[in-house]
């Protein structure tokens, strides 16, 4: 599938941590740790496991700018 | 602020467009363009401008894992 | 690609409508109408038009549960 | 309450499984299976149960749109 | 239709501004001003105008927590 | 770090109850009470704690309007 978010940032698969409904996925972007917190249904249906090449997938209207 | 959003990129604004209500800020970072779309006023408060070093911020529950 | 966001539901282009940065997207799916507001850019990427099969997608987190 | 979310769709509660903290609510809109991510407290306050009949709402700026 | 949204926050209507297709509608809650982006449609539909009481509704996920 | 989203309620924390990934984070603005839905690892990395001042972080796209 074609999506329309903007953002999709290739990396690896560093972690993968299930909790009852919720998981969290973690993906090295570049030496940049990504966090994705996604449904325990999601990383099943995808297989997710470490070390796989994987997307963070962001939509333009939930990325924020912060500056020091 | 330290706010506990999972993910803060730190890039370089490389575009800024104002629409009547929403801007859309592009920010490089390590080479990789990610948008953000938030308010004309957060812009305006910010003093968004290409050239400066900002960050692109995400909640993790705004990442999606996508696999080819 | 295959991605983790646990609704996609599928339906027909009924209506691009651009702004000076942010479209609104409806699709028929069923007989319902779903409305997505999405980038510009994200419309001319993917080259949307009315009348083409598309999904619409949803994070399962951003979604509601309402009551009568 | 009427809400500014663009989209309600009209189901009937399928499974409503609860986590520690976050829910999983599944509504059969149709025929389309649509899976909210919800607060264990918000199951309780509603008194979410399978077979009630329930709407999936969703704000505009959370759908993306997809294309095979 | 009574929502699983955990936050409304009631106060009242002190600004609407439609842009093309996106609106910000200002909320003073206590004193507060709450800012929401909403579709120019809901705007409409829901007739919003200064003066009004509203509330502002926010899902759970969609909260952050920052520290000075 | 100053960030883009438009609303920041400052407040006192009142509870934070952590599930096996998601934690509960309730902030009393004012005597209305906020709850944020965070990563487990937001609230260790920011040792959260009942009774701290804190804000309530939602970017401007996250809040609707509801009307009675």
């Amino acid at each position: 599938m074609r999506i329309s978010a903007r953002n999709r940032l290739k990396g690896k698969i560093v972690e993968v941590k299930k909790g009852q409904t919720t998981a969290h996925v973690r993906i090295d972007v570049n030496g940049i740790i990504v966090t994705a917190a996604i449904t325990n249904d999601a990383v099943d249906e995808l297989g997710l496991k470490v070390g796989q090449e994987a997307y963070a997938v962001i939509k333009a209207s939930d990325v924020m700018v912060g500056l020091d």
